[in-house]
């Protein structure tokens, strides 16, 4: 089974959201209060999706804002030089600083992030500098939920999901879920809800989606039920080593497990596993195979330093599906 | 041509949004600089339709944040007193102080308002504040797009709408557009959309509908020809001494003329006027005599010196009506 | 014994801080929540010294920050129209509004006030707008405490101070506490203490006093002991009914007692009490005197429904010095 | 000639205000945007001043807030692992961050730093957290400009000053002015001065001293003049590499020259400066040789990689005293 695009459109895929610096610890398995020093990344989800899939050949560009300071220029530089369109990517001038992750791997599965969000450029980006004639010409918008988080990149994102369905531009909702920033479940609930709506694939861990309907231990079934009422006709949803499941609202179910690999540090998985998953759907693969490939890129990446300079280009994710071994679930 | 409601439904109509204080300048036609005494009211674009839908017997509740004050307590009595069911309008704790209009009478037809709406309870309406619960048993939400200003109020009412959507109550959304508090025409345009394209009841004057649309002298038809392909079955555009027109996605259009009077202030003309109007369609009468309702209504109340005190009991109304000579228009 | 002023400035009192509107219930003896009209007058403690002042005949100016609206410029004309120079206060271009207070009178002695003070235009006045050429002209610096509580009025206010002593002006610290506002007894302590070891007069209530030490039920002798180490020759206690105490560097001590009155409100009296006993230092009596002049003065305001229009001219004062009775205090 | 300390005293000295982290790039002599490591220290002027003392033997204590994350915890193990006593560094609880300073070395004197600052941790110090029974232990409390930039921290070091001067114990005023923070040059001008007229002794750059008073190309017999009429009776102005001038109050004067080194930046000159020149005055040691222990090890810590980890043992310094060479001065 395909999933059907505009062929029309001249960009693949416009990513909307942050652009920030990951600080990560050279230094692993101990705690950061021990670590000296640190390599300096771009990071941000919809900035290593971008990254990601430019990496694989899409074409793709990037709506967003960076500091007017030498963080905010070297990532307009490393994202203009992968690839990635960066002309819809304003500077901001009224003094707000790059977005900050400090990345700590205490063990491969305990990984701490020591955030800098407070008044970040990234969210103040304004409705008034999203463009119609730029959305229009994408075949996917990707909206990550952390944009959503407040003003006025809340109402930055809101208008270009209402563009996008004005012209026939696929939504693809990353939920992509920071504690930080948000100020109640309630408020983000109601966000969450309200994009997922409109939006055409839904993407997100099982825990995203139990923040979007507000619950505890939420079901598939119940997601998948709601949101086929709306917009959405594909809906993934992952479990970690578990591995994922995608929802046609046709009615299919597929599922993907992942690939063993050498965990360094958790970071970065989402993003790497949503910008194959894409890459694999709009080349024409079916869902199934899509679904490979996020798994294998995300295998790939969970390995390696850092998030978006470790994403794999194409012959990497192949060869992991061609000749990878499944992690084995109990049970 | 009737508009059905779910019978089963215990209360008529729940307002949710602002209940402020009016101070309305006792000197007329001179500027409040020279003004020296002030009455004060109950005031605001919800509570008013809350007064004067439960003056004219419905069966009325509100949903609302208080300040916890002397002014609060006023707004709940008077309210309480007028049969408003106020066991949804809960008191702030965090000392935000009761909105403020005062108003200033010129002449009948240059009115201003000096606002106080600074951190004002009303906006601090929490989404953990709005109950399932009581939403789903009124016919009507009444929502009025100040509400919509800023968070959390702003979510509060997203998710009564949702609420209301899940239930089957119908959304009647009072544009009641006010500059004060909103920060750009973008953000006012977003959320405004956002509510319009939900709602079963779109009502406002036609320069709020062209600050919903973010364009200049917008046209009747491109509005509800936008509005009629999401949730919308009723459109009810206010063009002044013109009058206004109630279009029906059946494909109907109804026009209602305003009635003579003598114009004291235009204050409390849009609130009178969606009172009855929404009095008139809950007991059964058809939309031509709903406008009628609203029409008569309004004219009462902009010759008198109250937005909320002044609401007419439903034989002024229809005294009006039955006597009563329209507004001649040239051309 | 009496006190110097340099003769050769041109104005006899400089008042700094806020001039805000009173909104006067004028229905007495009631809770505000049943007070339906009110009456608006100037208000806030320096402008009514201010205007006190200006009543009696003294040369007065005033530095200070209008809201730009019908309020402030109601402000503007009324002190001018008293003969208070209003040629230094400056209008507010960024939207802040003017201070209000609504005063309720349950009883003569049980009043209470309902503030409106958040973003006040009056607390926006910045170090730039205060002149030193207009300073340096004046005998007296009346300060109000309350204009410290927020910054950049705090900075204007020191920075008013320090050109004070600079050019040899009397600095005269009127406590005038008020919670609103400030955001902790630490922080208020700070800055009460700071001017006033700078002041050559400071005036307050023996609570005041309390609030500058950051003590409770402090002691007359500890306060004077501190403060004649600094800059203080003169230090006025207020203590109610039972009258104020004057206590000078030199080792004397006067005391004042309360004329008999017919007490409406509490409201005003310190501010009548501040500008009498100013005028009387400032035309050369002696401060036993001087303090007849502040009893005398307050008297009168409390038996009148506003504060600063119902400042007495000297004739008033002078007869109830003559033919006034003392308010007997038992033990 | 000496400089008088209060021998009963048991801690040397006692520094108020930041500690943070400096993320230095570990590649010299290029753009920020082209780095890509970085090694972190401790930085902040006051921490740096309190290391660098307490390495030089001096019995030091530190008065802060620290965020409550791994970059605290990093900073109070360091400064409790070269002798600082941090039992009167308190944690903050509402989320604050610690302040970053990455640094950028395009050439050996433009350097430039990168500041995250918005709402750190260490302008959050409360008044209630400074301890009057600490502070009363020291010979020497040193006070840094920038912790005056924003409340809470402005009171708590106001009070701080405050208790000293009760106490008798010396303030050591150490400009270290940075713009960011700040709102305006009137509100800088107007702290910098109430705390200089306080001290007993004030160190500064020219440029911070010109900051102090708010003019331009200040004079340094000016400046000595206005604030030897106030507390001080020890003032240092330093000039760069024309070396640094010492005024006393008895009317000599003192001039030291910097030693030659190689100059790998310039950040933390003035932190290495006071720290000596401080031991130096506690040690007995007359002025003239202080400011040779302040340029020896200032002359130091700029030929090195950090500003904090750099500071050299006494040893060190007096070595160069009697070997280095002074950097020569045309005219």
């Amino acid at each position: 089974m395909n999933y059907p695009f505009n062929e029309n459109k001249e960009l693949d895929l416009i990513a909307i959201g942050r652009a920030c610096i990951d600080l990560n610890a050279n230094e692993y398995n101990q705690p950061m209060e021990e670590t000296m020093t640190f390599t300096k990344y771009v990071g941000g989800s919809p900035a290593n999706v971008a990254i990601g899939s430019a990496k694989l050949g899409l074409n793709v560009g990037f709506i967003g804002k960076l500091a007017d300071d030498q963080h905010g220029r070297f990532i307009e530089k490393y994202m203009r030089g992968v690839g990635v369109d960066t002309s819809n990517m304003v500077t901001d001038k009224e003094g707000h600083k790059t977005g900050l992750a400090f990345t700590e791997i205490l063990s491969p599965d305990e990984c701490s992030i020591l955030m800098y969000r407070d008044d970040v450029a990234d969210l103040y980006l304004e409705p008034s500098e999203v463009s119609e004639d730029y959305i229009q010409q994408a075949k996917i918008l990707l909206v990550s939920g952390t944009a959503l988080a407040k003003s006025p990149s809340r109402e930055a994102v809101l208008k270009s999901v209402s563009l996008a369905k004005k012209h026939g531009v696929k939504i693809v909702f990353e939920l992509d879920y920071r504690p930080y920033t948000w100020t109640s479940p309630d408020e983000t609930a109601v966000y969450y809800m309200l994009v997922a709506e409109q939006s055409d694939i839904v993407i997100g861990t099982r825990d995203e989606f139990d923040v979007m309907e507000n619950v505890k231990d939420g079901d598939n079934n119940e997601t998948i039920k709601n949101l086929f009422t709306h917009s959405a006709d594909l809906v993934v949803i992952k479990h970690g080593v578990e591995g994922s499941y995608a929802y046609a609202k046709t009615g299919e179910t597929f599922r993907a497990h992942a690939y063993k690999t050498n965990v360094l540090k958790t970071f970065g998985a989402g993003d790497s596993y949503a910008s194959a998953f894409l890459y694999a759907l709009v080349s024409g693969k079916d869902i199934e195979t899509a679904l490979k490939y996020g798994s294998a890129s995300a295998s790939i990446v969970v390995s390696k330093h850092s998030s978006s300079d470790a994403m794999p280009v194409a012959a990497e994710i192949e060869q992991l599906i061609g000749q990878g071994e499944y992690v084995k679930i109990e049970g």
